[in-house]
């Protein structure tokens, strides 16, 4: 058994803490030596990733430190506890079992006598099949039409990592023939938000899959009433058009409102939900079952080097630990995400949940008041249009913001032209190489105006290409490296205590049972 | 003439730095003191709108005391130099004149003999009247059918508020008959951003603007290229399809490869030239010249209330001042965007760009370094999407982020559904309500995990509905808070040397003139 402690109890903390602006990045960056940084302070990782962090304010002594961390941490045993279906989810009592969605990385894992990795393959299979019979046109609707469309609604994790997924294998698939159906996506209560997508589709060759894992959330229930309504309008029978994505003991999961229902359990977080069936319906319908099986396989091969203790073969872990040094004894608030890729321009979005909702606690594990900073403020575009919009702070700006580059030697649809002797995809590249340099070594100039200080460190991702494959592997790289850092800040990076006020006060404004500014708010917005 | 000094030579600055946590705001909005802060700490602004600062770390004392900062900073003064024509843009020795292009403010400005207003007017005549030819079939493809599509080619201003504001319009417009085309944009240079959207349009009924002020950025030309060779595939004619937006010297506006050209200056920089013909020309296309126009009216009215120095007429100037408070005497490095209605999806990435390329700067306006933190790090998502993703951070993270809300009594389509005694409208704005109440007055509980400090600062505009004017005024409203800011922190919001250094180095990355680390990553990426 691993044993849980707060970050600032550890002596390699201790020791970590007196490294404070060690690494002088203009300096190490420059020259043959920033060549050599290069070389060395690389990490292969799967799909023909490569984690490069060369400009990052780190050197060996650090790397050590973190190291000899990692190890009084424990970090790779937690790891081990997790996947063997220990309840890490303190908060809610629970396992965390997305990893187990894609891989048995160990030991059986049992609930209620159910084995879990067969519950979990069971639900894949019975969502590839429905979509092999949609594309097939063996399920059809009331006219025997097939499907064209299917529209997700949910919200949160039900919403952002299976978008963000779509878009970034939307233009492959149409590359590689796997293109099946259309996807949208109704998540906001905001009526504006439903009306505008169904007013682009046509409802009657549209599926629709209702995603609530507790068959409770406003926005879903609404958003499906709103879906009801229009198909009831247009003369359908709303039974034959949606689907259910929930959990077995839910509302939804009841009665025969729905053509098919798919099962997951409490051990899956929203925002870790990808590769439970809130992704996996919607993708497989999307793209076939099979590019959904490949982004699991993907991710799966990512989640296999988390068993490295050697922390130069354990990419996730590095790089949490990096994030932790830079948010612990640098003391930057703040990450960028930016994807030289515009497949990926949601997936800062997604990343944005995916941290900031796992790690933005000030309690631990055991619900005790923690003494440091836990998760930095994630956002990012994507580039190279960011360069022309926020990047002049990130370069010249009065704080550090600490980058993570993400890049790719091939486009998705290989539709390139040459202009001035280079394709757009070489240019796309440049300028990522450009940056990591600009931002690190800067540049002197008479005018202070025109001069950069440099000192911004940055990492990257390199991979040939965006596939199912790489996907799969950046998604699992980026929630691996969350919950390495929930194991070092010491937090529960699996529950959301944080979003259940607000909800509390909105039911009481609704109901008109409220009073002092709440009211007075309230009446303002005409409720 | 007003007098340009660093905000800390200020006697006011001094005496606000000693008020440091002086207002604890879960106190100060809990009960009945509560509701009379809403109904005092409010300003109207125009069009329906008003700004309330109920919820901001604020007091009369504090008010008092960014009053004085807005008298001793001269800030209305210099916003008057401004709009009469002084040379504001320092760094680059050059006028600053959205404003103009919406509304004649003060005295006429003139350069080289020509009226500027007069020049704003015209070009805003003529993107009005090409657009009504097209939309009545005056002008045609060359089989003389109606064009359906326009697809703006620019990137950063060229691309971020346009399409903003396109997306903030649309459903607006479908709902008052007032749509006529639908718009499209390509940014990145990505090869798969312009593939993917010359996929989505039948390029043979499209309109095509080339946005470059200088007619040498890169990604644009290089994107115009992608689309002129599209254009050749399909055997049209490009010189039928295409429009350019740029300054009268650049090389696009020279030859007649273009159906229309429509021009800008110098004066009006990319991130404000939504108020130019960067967003005339798209916006009177997709929407009619009549409803561009009302747009630039609602931008117009907030303008003119930034003449007011009382500091409760002047909302724009009272949101500087309260950020500039919360930057540099509480020290907070963020400030998220959320607005509440699905259609400002895309405004806080034009926000993004428009303040941190702005007020990112660590130079005075005369080359000098400051001493003070300057513009935050802005980032947010519609609610109440966000609710259920990053908000976890906001309400229980360790940092306190300032936040900055949106909402609208009224939906743009009208479309909603009555769900549990409540249309989806209401629960939207009970949502927004409740969380500013969570995020401000918090929640004790005995398990530490349920606990929400509270003492988080908010401001929200409320408006009647989201239409050409409100939005206008929106705009209008931030772009002038980000002015105000910069005239307070003493920097020059105007130019973007920061951006510089990457375009060099991407260059030589392209010409393999590099060596080093730099060397190193462009083997790495392929190039």
């Amino acid at each position: 058994m691993a044993t849980w402690n707060n970050l600032d109890t550890l002596a390699s903390y201790e020791k970590l803490t007196g490294m404070k602006d060690r690494v002088n990045i203009v300096e190490a960056m420059s020259g043959e030596n920033g060549a050599d940084r290069v070389a060395k302070y690389n990490v292969p990782m799967v799909a023909g990733l490569n984690f490069n962090y060369a400009a990052k304010e780190v050197d060996d002594t650090i790397l050590n430190t973190l190291s000899e961390l990692a190890d009084e941490h424990q970090l790779v045993e937690k790891f081990e506890e997790l996947y063997n279906g220990a309840v890490i989810n303190t908060g809610e009592g629970r396992m965390v079992l997305h990893h187990l969605a894609r891989r048995q990385l160990g030991n059986p894992v049992l609930d209620n006598g159910v084995d879990k990795r067969d519950f979990y393959v069971s639900q894949q299979k019975k969502a590839a099949e429905f979509a092999e019979k949609v594309h097939a046109g063996e399920i059809t609707n009331a006219a025997g039409e097939k499907f064209t469309t299917v529209v997700q609604i949910g919200i949160g994790g039900s919403d952002l990592g299976p978008r963000a997924l779509y878009m970034a294998l939307e233009n492959w698939a149409k590359a590689n023939d796997t293109f099946k159906m259309e996807a949208k996506f109704i998540s906001n209560v905001d009526p504006d938000d439903a009306a505008a997508v169904l007013n682009s589709i046509d409802v009657s060759r549209s599926l629709f899959i209702v995603v609530s894992k507790s068959g409770t959330t406003l926005e879903t229930l609404t958003n499906e009433a709103f879906v009801k309504d229009a198909l009831k309008k247009a003369g359908l029978d709303s039974s034959k058009h949606m689907l259910a994505a929930t959990s077995e003991t839910s509302p939804l999961a009841q009665g025969d409102d729905y053509l098919e229902s798919f099962f997951m359990d409490n051990y899956i977080g929203g925002r870790y939900s990808s590769s439970s069936v809130v992704g996996g319906v919607v993708l497989s319908l999307a793209f076939g079952g099979d590019i959904y099986g490949r982004i699991l396989e993907g991710a799966a091969d990512a989640d296999e080097l988390c068993k490295n203790k050697d922390l130069t073969k354990n990419p996730a872990m590095l790089d949490a630990l990096i994030g932790v040094y830079e948010r612990n004894v640098q003391g930057y608030p703040n990450t960028a995400v930016l994807p030289y890729s515009q497949a990926l321009i949601r997936f800062p979005a997604h990343l944005q949940q995916c941290d900031m909702e796992s790690n933005g606690k000030t309690v631990n594990r055991d619900g005790k008041p923690v003494n440091y900073a836990t998760g930095p403020v994630i956002f990012g575009e994507p580039g190279t249009n960011g360069q022309h919009s926020f990047y002049q702070l990130l370069h010249q700006g009065t704080d550090i913001v600490p980058l993570q580059f993400v890049g790719f030697k091939k486009s998705q649809l290989a539709t390139d032209v040459v202009i001035e002797g280079s394709t757009s995809q070489q240019k796309l590249c440049a300028n990522v190489a450009a940056q990591i340099i600009a931002f690190a070594c800067g540049k002197d100039d008479e005018n202070p105006n025109k001069k950069f200080e440099g000192g911004r460190p940055s990492s990257i991702i390199i991979g040939d290409q965006l596939t199912p494959e790489s996907l799969g592997a950046i998604l699992a790289h980026f929630e691996n490296k969350i919950m390495f850092q929930g194991f070092i800040w010491n937090v529960n990076s699996f529950d959301q205590e944080g979003v259940q006020l607000g909800k509390v006060l909105a039911t009481k404004v609704l109901a008109h049972e409220t009073d002092g500014a709440l009211k007075a708010f309230s009446d303002l917005l005409d409720i």
